[in-house]
């Protein structure tokens, strides 16, 4: 029996597979998969590979032993479908009654909790011989994180699929692995929500944090106070009966439910139908902007505690989750230093400013909650010295903050560094750690960092564009969240990160399908090639640039190009790997040219094609700079590439003059930003500095012309 | 003012195109939209156009005049939405105050019926000039008819969005236009059916035929008969609630939805709860298999009317449409014939044989209806001499028996011609009438004939597949259904449906979207690309030779390439027409030669690149004898392509040859066929004609290759 670490396996196979094909001329080295090699994600503690394969036939079929409910059964059926959907099977749809014959044989000891909880056990092992596949976990929740991993070892080839012989043990490095959906700035329907936890089962995530209630919206139903979601939501709110779907849903998949109430601030929807409760005198309206506002609740007024404790009573009992999260973040306190009334509280009570005050109202809202049997879960803004130590710290702004909210005591999840709405690139997130290296966290003391939550703020999402702001990232945190610490291998992340985004789709997801819908409505044509082209190179503006460059309401439709553009762009990617090797390759500049020389054409030729296109459908006349920005890379690219196969460097003039028009195109446009950029620049750079050749050797080389593109240039790695 | 028909129009624009680019290399002629040309479906009864345009800008607006209700309203936010969409502009949410400056007035003068019906009015007029659009119907119904006519017209240029001058006046031809979709053989979640209504009302179909029940599936919540739903549904059924929720959907897009309980056959999951119902002893199991099985309500039983009553009743009160579908169709009667009971009671009351004894079992079953305020259908098995007359008959055999049941002064509608599950090209449901141009009808009895439904049967649809076998043709099936009998040219139907399948997608169909993720799941690789060019030009075996080439039970899943392909290939027809305006291009075959050449040296590559990719991906190896085919249709064509082009005749041995290779390759493999075949079997007989050119005229000599090629050897042409 052969034993190897994955990690190293995966060295050892990509290796392998370089010296197989040392030239290629499709795809990059980076996204092919070799025969055997694993695709799993997150990768599991544990992994020993073994010889021979378990065939996957039509007969294959599962026995369950020791412990069984309904939960398993369930989890076991959606496997088959996934399973059968593969391989195009007829499988059988009843459980084997002979576990001795039986293909996979999943054995649990217990249920696991009765509501999905922090302490929830999720370890499984699973091994893979020629003759069976066995599961074995202590909870059910354990079992149903192995079925995801047993999906994702299916291989096949001429003899038909199979599994390859494998040893795993597995369970999460941390405990709280979640995704927040804010459904308040735009709301999401049922179906959008299921298949997002279906994503998230398959990623092995475990807290789906609804963010249910923000100034644009107020999007739960309370029977006790109705005006709540009449008045705060515009007809879009769930109701309770789809409450209880939804968490129903995600825990038959081992997911906790975590309802945030956002106060005191992010409250505008919460007082246009009781205005008694703010801090400033209504009417108010939905708001309808993007940003930070100032209407809060009052914190200095008896009836706000009482209205709290009535709903957050109601939701208490609506959302069975041990936490309730009450935000606390972004309130700026304006309204409370205009008001008379709470300016004289403040000065009665001794309190000195409005972060005391927000401090008092959490001391209020703590035991609203401890009455109903909640744990208080809020950003990071709550952490102060009255703060009991049984809150849990939500940091938003680094794991500084999370460190130092655990060297005091409190346990902590990070989401600083997974803030998906900030279009960063996959491999920035994956390298975000809530226990960095260099952490002065003593072990002790690092128990308190709990975990991690992705977080999808809602400003620019609609149902169509969403999965794509979501996923594939997402896959890559839940990596980060579940694998050991030292699984860090960025090229291979999104090797298996394209592997696993195709099968997220097989969910429902619609990160893929819906871009080709997007591009056809903004070309209202048939033919999206040119702009297709276009669309795969740019990216939507890092950070919150977007609103102040491209200004929109929520009611404003996400169909423009920023919204059809992805992040983290795999052509991009492709393009700076295929550059790297060719700079690498010197003097020769052989390896990818064909490649990249293709690249260049195929820019040059969607830069004419849009002109035309653009012409008919005005909906992209905000991609007319993009377009002539396209012809200018290729154009440079193209005379630069000239220059590097015949060995005959250009002017500094030219260089010069080449990299100040690459700096115009690097401007955004339409809140889209050209991520192909860095790799024009080293192509021009090099084509002007093909003289030092004789001195340096090829790798120094390409060493020297990476260093010479700024990184504060690129906006891919901004911070 | 410029007065010209829409069907002229067409034609003169189209003629201006062909003038305009004689030799395209891109797309067909067919589907090129020339600016300004309309992009209506269904045509409209009557279309003037006038000069100037309507601009749409962020300031577009609604006003409502005389009456409005919620249901207009939402109409008119839909279509905000979907206008926004296209145009990323930021429309005004709230409806304009004043009338005279608003961009779009909708007058109507009143609601329609609460319940849609039969009778609703839904015509329109719509009136657009440079200065307003005026959209007026008596009803609410035709309103929001008139806004998808609104929608579709919209048009984009280098000044922005706009709407052509036109005035519309527009009413449809028969009152009865539906969609039945079977929810008994695969059950289709919400989401499905919804999206499916909404394409309804994007091409102004009025009726969804739900039906509910098979052998395989019963699927509606009965509070009366519980076991129904619980034993006879594997647990996928609408509760009433969300059956409640489908009307009120419905309804707001004008939509009635009529309930179907297949009876007396179809109705093993009846049996399943209710074994004492059956003609034969039970028990009985849910039906996986696809075809006609025995399991029959026993007819001569009261208990079995006393479960009508409680069943039916239960469901006239819970479905407001007027009529009742009891299905009727396809019992054999076997059962019957074995059962001694059933015999002694036919003896008894002199029923002579089983089509009297179902008769008998009708007349019953509409005593029942008729108690419960309900018209009935049934499929046209159900038209008897005792049948009364309010009963209406719907056709699956063909207008004939319409036309002889209208004769009988029966109301009727037609399925035969619409059957969307035996996969013909929509070019063929296109042109079935209910009432054909050789009809023997009198005006008056063809009164009888109130419209047609196209049936979606569910034996070989899951909700990952249902749209793409629904969509687009079923657009061309409400055209015909809507428009005036004289619209009728196919190839302006297809260029305007390439343009309505796009905004249908729109809607959040799934027909183009789901495309890809089948073939990656497939191909288990993101590059699909040979796979999507054999997917391109195969399509699913024609009527209900799957089953018998390919079977599968209920329980298998729908993945495999026979449920990736699609029915009417576009690639096909684009191939075809390429192929013909070659050959009329005689004795130059200059004609679109390179998109040919291009097509064929495509179908090379792909069939060399699948044998690998089928190594890899089992699921793939139906398809192994289509990639060898699809080399041979490829060899076959290009060597023809060369001889055409040096005008060098090939010998009658190559062509036999090659003539008796195609025959094999246009043998279904995998229950799916080529149907570009007939268009290479063109080019191989050209090349052994040309020494005919000189005696014969290029546009004859094209009728006389397509001559020899035999209609019967296409299988697009069989009826």
């Amino acid at each position: 029996m052969k034993t190897v670490k994955y990690t190293k396996l995966v060295l050892l196979l990509t290796y392998a597979l370089s010296l197989a094909s040392p030239v290629r001329t499709q795809g990059t080295a980076a996204e092919v998969t070799a025969p055997g090699q694993l695709n799993l994600m997150p990768v599991p503690a544990s992994v020993q590979t073994q010889t021979g394969r378990l065939p996957i036939t039509a007969n294959f079929n599962v026995a369950v032993k020791n412990y069984a409910d309904d939960r398993l059964r369930a989890g076991i059926a959606r496997m088959l479908t996934r399973l059968g959907g593969r391989t195009v099977l007829t499988l059988p749809a009843d459980l084997a009654t002979d576990e001795s014959t039986a293909t996979l044989v999943v054995e649990c000891e217990r249920a696991g909790d009765p509501i999905p909880s922090l302490s929830e056990n999720e370890t499984y092992s699973l091994e893979v011989t020629d003759k069976q596949a066995r599961l074995v976990a202590p909870t059910v929740v354990g079992a149903i994180r192995g079925l995801e991993t047993f999906l994702q070892l299916l291989q096949g080839d001429r003899d038909g699929y199979y599994l390859p012989g494998i040893k795993i043990q597995d369970q999460p490095r941390f405990p709280w692995r979640g995704l927040l959906i804010d459904v308040g700035r735009h709301y999401e329907p049922m179906e959008v929500l299921k298949r997002n936890l279906d994503g998230m089962a398959a990623v092995k995530l475990n807290v789906f944090h609804w963010h249910l209630t923000e100034d644009q919206g107020f999007r739960v139903e309370s029977k006790k106070l109705p005006k709540l979601h009449a008045l705060g939501s515009d007809g879009l709110f769930y109701t309770q009966d789809q409450v209880r779907e939804i968490i129903a849903y995600a825990r038959d998949r081992g997911i906790r439910v975590m309802p945030e109430f956002d106060i005191p601030g992010h409250s505008t929807s919460w007082l246009v139908g009781y205005p008694e409760l703010g801090s400033a005198p209504g009417p108010l309206k939905i708001e309808r902007g993007a940003g930070i506002f100032e209407p809060a609740l009052d914190p200095t007024r008896e009836q706000t505690y009482k209205f709290l404790n009535t709903f957050l009573g109601e939701m208490a009992a609506l959302f069975p989750d041990a936490y309730m999260h009450i935000g606390g973040d972004e309130n700026e306190g304006k309204q409370w230093d205009r008001n008379p009334q709470i300016q004289a509280f403040m000065k009665e009570k001794g309190i000195k400013d409005n972060h005391a005050l927000q401090a008092y109202f959490n001391q209020r809202v703590l035991k609203i909650l401890q009455k109903h049997s909640k744990k208080m879960i809020g950003w990071e803004e709550i952490l102060h010295p009255d703060l009991p130590k049984d809150a849990v710290i939500h940091s938003w702004r680094g794991p500084a903050s999370l460190a130092e909210a655990a060297k005091k005591g409190y346990n902590g999840i990070l989401s600083a560094g997974y803030y998906i709405d900030l279009m960063f690139p996959a491999s920035q997130h994956y390298l975000a750690d809530p226990i960095p290296q260099d952490t002065t966290l003593t072990a002790e003391e690092a128990k308190h960092v709990l975990g991690g939550e992705a977080t999808m703020w809602g400003e620019w999402v609609s149902p169509e564009t969403i999965d794509s702001r979501i996923w594939p990232r997402t896959a890559a945190i839940a990596e980060r969240l579940w694998s050991p610490r030292n699984v860090t291998d960025v090229n291979d992340m999104y090797r298996r990160l394209s592997v696993i985004s195709r099968q997220l789709e097989e969910l429902g997801l619609t990160h893929e399908k819906n871009y080709g819908m997007l591009l056809h409505r903004l070309a209202a044509s048939e033919n999206t090639g040119p702009l297709r082209t276009l669309a795969s190179i740019v990216e939507p503006v890092k950070e919150y640039h977007r609103y102040r460059m491209r200004p929109q309401t929520m009611l404003s439709p996400l169909t423009g190009l920023v919204d059809a553009a992805r992040p983290d762009s795999a052509m991009a990617r492709q393009f700076a790997s295929n550059v790297d090797a060719l700079l690498s390759d010197a003097p020769r500049f052989a390896l990818y040219r064909p490649n990249i020389d293709q690249t260049l054409v195929e820019w040059r030729t969607a830069g004419l094609a849009l002109g035309p296109m653009i012409d008919r459908s005005p909906a992209l006349q905000e991609a007319r700079p993009l377009a002539n920005d396209l012809a200018t890379l290729a154009d440079a690219g193209m005379e630069a590439m000239s220059h590097l196969s015949a060995g005959d460097p250009v002017s500094t003039e030219w260089r010069d003059a080449q990299l100040a028009k690459l700096d115009e195109a690097a401007k955004p446009k339409g809140a889209l930003e050209f991520v192909v950029i860095n790799s024009v620049r080293k192509l021009v750079i090099a084509a002007s500095e093909l003289s030092q050749l004789k001195t340096t050797s090829p790798g120094e080389w390409n060493k020297r012309i990476t260093n010479m593109v700024s990184p504060a240039a690129s906006p891919t790695t901004k911070p």
